[in-house]
């Protein structure tokens, strides 16, 4: 068996894992995301030992961004503008790849997170299908034609702007960028800001759920129109919440109207958007998902 | 020079062609699309008469769709529903590859205009890049990876949702399917309809373009968000108005506020939303392309 690196850098936590996939899980560190130095220096550390133990056949990184992903770059790799402290024009791949001196891919959590489903999860190897993340921040990942989502950027689909009806919701949003965009709306930091509650605690009779239904719905539809993916895959923290599947679905259907005439969103939309297979370990085995697509 | 045939058949309009490229074109014929027995008579008697005097390496059809492109699908090439009379689940790719023998490609109008302005036009071989037709209908079309964007189905991104203010705006769209989605709003029909002029003829002074561009502005930072495209091609009827142009790309850049940092969306917004040049040849053109691209 072929055994691989990940590392998920997130904006609180950092994952490192050996793995040749899902079910073969060799060894794991988890500590948190501090300065750059610190944690890079621990991630180093970690995989420094593993080598001595484990032949690996690369490393893969998926990482919290806006991440400079053009190759022909001189930032290629590097994490870009961030809010986070110390965090901006950080070099993570490169520098990675020369202290281990180990092939390296990297990407966004979210595209790890989706390629980690394509491989492993409920995407099954079709494509184009996309990836969300609805928790902390949104974000999206994806394929198209068998190759991640890369473009003039990467996509930030987070930030697409919704319709908001500012009588049955006057929640202004809270994306310092845009307001109410998606994230604005949506994200648990929106649900929390708009209701006085964290959105893992709330009933599901709350009002709130329809609400946060109707949002998700808008931006399904919204990718559906634009991308046409042949499967649609929510995770994140919101969407540990499982009775929110039924009501998007239900509304994504409403929503169309008919005008999509296809079975899988007219009979099967619960095999058209459907939770993540891989859950809290989706951005590490995302990051070993990398490893495996680049350099198996 | 190998030579193609190309057809267009539009909803009003069907444009038939024998050409090497843009600058090769050696027949062309234009009818209007009446039933689909006539029009695909003319279409196939004008192909025959073509094939005795040159040699054609192969037909392109770009059509209005939604046209079913599944290789697999028994309908494949089928016309699926369309309000168009007669026009809902006609054969037209086998059809008229079974009439003519030649290799036959077909895809939606839009996805054959993308390849014209891929192949020869502003996008210039760049991927991911999408194409925009604001004109009687909306549509879009694009290529991610070098191939044209087939999924579910096909872009259909007219439909997108889009956000309203009833005060600035009280007109609720004109779309059968979603009322004020970005064709319900931002269409030549919308325009005419909330304001009782032609866009060909209202004064480039006139509050409707203030509000034209800005929908037109959310529908490509959605764009944006979700592809990531490297150019947008913007062409149709409405877009030949060229003072919208420097209207969407400020607000395009002014809704994003700094989101993106992409010099082409801060520094070089005018070379990244730009016109279609194969311009009212588009579409016919676009099918040439087609085949050009499957079958040289």
């Amino acid at each position: 068996m072929k055994l691989y690196g990940g590392i998920e850098t997130g904006g609180t936590k950092c994952v490192c894992m050996i793995a040749g996939g899902p079910d073969e899980v060799i060894a794991e560190s988890r500590f948190s995301t501090t300065t750059p130095e610190e944690t890079l220096l621990k991630a180093i550390t970690f995989f420094r030992e593993q080598k001595k133990i484990h032949n690996l056949s690369g490393l893969g990184i998926g990482t919290f961004g806006p991440v400079d992903l053009d190759p022909d770059s001189a930032t290629f790799g590097y994490i870009t503008t961030t809010p986070k402290p110390g965090w901006a024009n950080v070099n993570l791949a490169k520098r990675i790849e020369n202290e281990l001196q180990m092939p390296t891919v990297i990407d966004t959590d979210v595209n790890a997170a989706a390629m980690g489903e394509y491989l492993w999860g409920n995407a099954g190897g079709i494509s184009p299908f996309v990836y969300f993340t609805i928790g902390t921040g949104i974000g999206m990942g994806g394929l198209f034609n068998g190759s991640l989502m890369h473009g003039l950027i990467h996509p930030e689909a987070g930030h697409m702007i919704l319709k908001r009806d500012p009588i049955t919701d006057p929640y202004a949003g809270f994306c310092a960028y845009h307001g109410d965009c998606f994230e604005g709306l949506a994200s648990g930091p929106a649900i929390r800001a708009r209701w006085g509650q964290s959105s893992h605690t709330m009933p599901d009779q709350h009002p709130a759920w329809k609400l946060e239904a109707n949002y998700i719905a808008q931006a399904m539809v919204n990718t559906i129109v634009l991308l046409s993916p042949r499967k649609i895959i929510l995770g994140g923290g919101v969407m540990q919440r499982e009775h929110l599947f039924p009501m998007i679905q239900r509304e994504v259907v409403s929503m169309l109207n008919g005008y999509v005439k296809s079975p899988q969103i007219l009979n099967q939309i619960e095999d058209f958007i459907v939770p993540a297979k891989l859950g809290g370990r989706a951005g590490v085995l995302g990051s070993i998902a990398l490893a495996v697509q680049a350099f198996n």
